[in-house]
């Protein structure tokens, strides 16, 4: 049977994870009343952290977990948190884990500022520690995932996008944060180039797998608790791996049927349409083959090390991502 | 005479301007079209660089400019660009330097990227360049300004400012980045502390002054140029200096009226009532003499270094600042 279940995965690290959460939360304080109110609700709601597992099992994995270790978990967790923030104010969402968006909540201005003090936030934990070896990597991970969202938006007015352009997008706004995670984790617990390069590329191709089984999602239906209804990416116009599949095998007058249906945007009546027309030519099936190809990728960068529990952790952690149902 | 014309105070660093802008505008270019497209917007927009032209002028001062001063100059235009693309955001402004915001033609969604974008390219930078130093000082920096936003939009709502939290707020929000401009500009020239403390405090009390002149404009008005109207600032319900000061030396029923009339917010039909009351309290004068103050300390922090044309003009951005009218 394969073990698919987060609360296993994060056994061989479950003691680091708790000390983590106080490291973070220490973080987090600051004298400006309204900066403390509104990073008390972000604790409130807590997210599965797969960022800082990742940090915290590859540095177990590449030679032990040390204080670096705890210093990337919450840089990484401050960078996470700070795109959530921004994502609130790009996508005008209204829900985030469930509860009412920062955005919401405290509109735009704040949301935009709170943003830009957590990212800083981050950046300051590593510069006062002469983590410079975090700084590359993380500064490099914030301009390709505003790169990546920013490409996607572009393409997406012009609703012409292809599978080549699709894997630049996912890989920049989604897999470079998690092969940052993974990079940093064995930066803090090694100087073995061959285990930094392994995690980087297991990362990678964790995030590639990862973001297609979410955009898959949008078709197949996500569990309630996420709160994101079916179809969401196709009201937002999104053309994501199963609809660029289905197009791609499409004649030419039904491919233009469809992209006419998708410029009907937020209210789209034929929503249904779109998501019978990619399952009725193979688009969820062929996705989810490319999933498995790069979680098969992900699982090959493991070789590396001998094993370990932290190294069945990371390889459950890719059934899981390409299992996932929310 | 008082020299305070921006033409001749550039006129020790014009070559090296020149240079500075050839070097900004390739560190703008993208592979993405639509980040092209925004930052082809932005460079259309010309400011008054002071930023880089306070970097140009402190490496010149403090030992001669050098390549991490071009370096340094293209980092904080970057910032101060990603801050003014984010503000756009904040304010909801539909005008900034006289064209419409980048919010107006590309709404929230690409103002939030494009600002992260802009912030992370000036990191990278710094990074790519191994200018430690810089990045030291800089993501400090972007903290400070965030968190002084905030905690203006935490007092604003509460209607409750005193001059030290004023003080604070403005030398967080603005004073920190004028302070980084030279103390990079320093840093890029020479390594001595004395220079680089001086240069940095220069910077600082620069800034404070510059806000303060700024927060009095509203109150008396500025030059149709910039396009913000008398009053903005009261029409926001920010508490700025003048105000400060007339309240506090008010009676407690006159003090309360005045604050009832800022209660109205964004179409206040008391905005002369406020403004008059301040004029007739000596709000403007006192903030005057409190920015005089400020200018005197800039000055003085410059008497570490031996006369030269750079120190005269840093001596006349001093009186510039404090004379402007927009």
């Amino acid at each position: 049977m394969i073990k698919d279940n987060l609360k296993e995965i994060r056994t061989p690290v479950i003691t680091e994870l708790d000390e983590f959460e106080k490291i973070f939360k220490d973080s987090l304080k600051s004298k400006v009343g309204l900066v403390d109110l509104v990073t008390k609700f972000i604790l409130k709601q807590k997210g599965k952290k797969i960022r800082p597992l990742l940090v915290l099992l590859s540095a177990q994995l590449s030679g032990g977990v040390t204080r670096r270790s705890y210093r990337g978990a919450s840089l990484v967790e401050l960078l996470h948190t700070a795109t959530l923030v921004h994502d609130d104010v790009v996508d005008g969402a209204e829900k985030r884990r469930g509860f009412p968006s920062i955005n919401a909540i405290w509109k735009n201005k704040i949301s935009v500022l709170m943003g830009d003090y957590l990212l800083s936030r981050g950046l300051l934990l590593a510069v006062e520690a002469d983590d410079f070896d975090f700084l590359k990597v993380i500064t490099s991970t914030v301009k390709r995932m505003s790169e990546g969202e920013l490409l996607q938006i572009g393409k997406t007015r012009r609703l012409n996008i292809d599978e080549e352009t699709y894997f630049r997008i996912i890989s920049d706004k989604t897999a470079s944060l998690l092969s940052t995670c993974c990079e940093i984790g064995a930066l803090s617990a090694s100087n073995n180039l061959k285990y930094i390069v392994a995690m980087r590329e297991y990362g990678e191709n964790l995030g590639m797998a990862f973001q297609i089984r979410d955009d898959i999602l949008d078709y197949v239906g996500k569990s309630k608790l996420i709160g994101k209804p079916l179809g969401a990416d196709i009201k937002d116009k999104k053309i994501t791996l199963p609809l660029i599949h289905a197009l791609s095998i499409a004649n030419k007058s039904e491919a233009k049927e469809i992209i006419g249906y998708l410029k009907n945007g937020n209210k789209n009546p034929k929503v249904n349409e779109i998501i019978e027309f990619v399952k009725g030519r193979n688009g969820i099936e062929y996705s989810l083959k490319i999933a498995e190809g790069f979680a098969l990728k992900a699982k090959a960068s493991l070789n590396v090390f001998p094993d370990s529990a932290s190294k069945t952790s990371l390889n459950n952690l890719v059934n899981f991502v390409v299992n996932r149902s929310n």
